[in-house]
């Protein structure tokens, strides 16, 4: 049951650092193309394969093509969103309107993540001390089908400017299963080259040697200081 | 600011494929070899490029090499994992007692994740509905970490049997920041082909086509049905 584990070769190394360096959190760039089932059968059997606590694989994918119940999400949105704008500190408001932060409309596909907490008993193996963690798997499969989407050509967006109980109403979840993402999904042709939120001067990326510790949290790392 | 974002090669896919599929949570395969620098940097780095909810960056890493800290962590696990059994159902309890469900003290290096929720201010871009994300931000940083080392030949385990509060005791981590993730991670030379927990039955692979709905949860997927 145990085979050889050892490091990729180089040219497959390669491949896997480009996908995580070319991901992106895609709003307006999706194509009018409908993502074929094969394709997407492939994106969602990668976010299936993610680590699970206790193995319980606890994510449902909700495929969402119909135009009318995209419509009734991307309303929601704008409730939202206009709410949101009011915690905003008032010297970025006016960037933040300018942003665009869903593609619910324009993507073809969108796709609801849920996590059903239940799925292999109450607790379960590793979830006594830390019962958010399957939560936590999930947010894994969404990053495996969201990298595998990208090695496809295809664009996702996650929209988190969503009240998790107009969701449940518009999509029929039921009151026990967590809701942890909501992805809008196609084909780009183009994409930022570094993330959007970058680009536009909403915030900076973090210098990585800020990031790490050695053995006691606030220990500056000797690792770090290439 | 936008470049080509089209579908990756045949060989750079199955090469991110490979990835997605080969990776496992490692218990007890861990050498006695240190990870290098670089490796280990690169590794870090591919964390830091996952997406972060409004780009807040909310992940820092603590890297425990220190052997007395880790085996305070050991104990503390010890503690937990008695507790766990007893919420374990009694047919099942056996089986949970020879599974081994962490690689502590065998792995060189442990790596604790955790999410500063105030990075970016109290609420932040995408978080006035779903304050959770920047967790689940966290979570996806895991994901890439893993997937990046799984490619270098680095295993990694991620050990949840864990009381948040000891290991903030242990590590010093400060009351306003969250412990997400406390990673094994070392050399591996072989790895399990199956996940660890389904080739000991300890649960099994559920069917993709199960997971997936249509538009509305519970409506059984065409796209599915292949």
């Amino acid at each position: 049951m145990l085979a050889p584990a050892g490091s990729f070769s180089k040219a497959e190394r390669d491949a896997v650092y480009r996908v995580i360096y070319a991901r992106r959190d895609v709003r307006n760039e999706f194509l009018d193309q409908e993502v074929p089932r094969d394709v997407l059968m492939r994106i969602l059997d990668a976010a299936h394969h993610a680590p699970s606590v206790g193995f319980m694989q606890p994510w449902n994918f909700i495929l969402i093509h119909d135009l009318s119940i995209r419509r009734s999400v991307c309303e929601a949105f704008s409730r939202s969103v206009r709410e949101e704008e009011q915690s905003i500190e008032a010297g970025k408001r006016a960037l933040y309107r300018n942003l665009k932060l869903e593609g619910i409309l324009k993507a073809p596909l969108n796709i609801c993540v849920t996590c059903d907490r239940a799925r292999m008993g109450k607790t379960g193996l590793g979830r006594s001390q830390q019962p958010e963690t399957d939560l936590l798997s999930t947010a894994c499969a969404v990053q495996n089908l969201w990298l595998a989407a990208r090695a496809e050509g295809v664009g996702v967006g996650w929209v988190s400017i969503l009240k998790p109980e107009e969701l449940r109403m518009i999509l029929g979840i039921p009151e026990e299963i967590a809701i942890v993402a909501y992805l809008c999904v196609g084909f780009v042709e183009r994409a930022y080259v570094r993330p959007e939120l970058e680009v536009k001067n909403w915030a900076k990326r973090l210098p990585l040697d800020q990031l790490v510790f050695d053995n006691l949290w606030g220990e500056r790392s000797e690792a770090a200081n290439d």
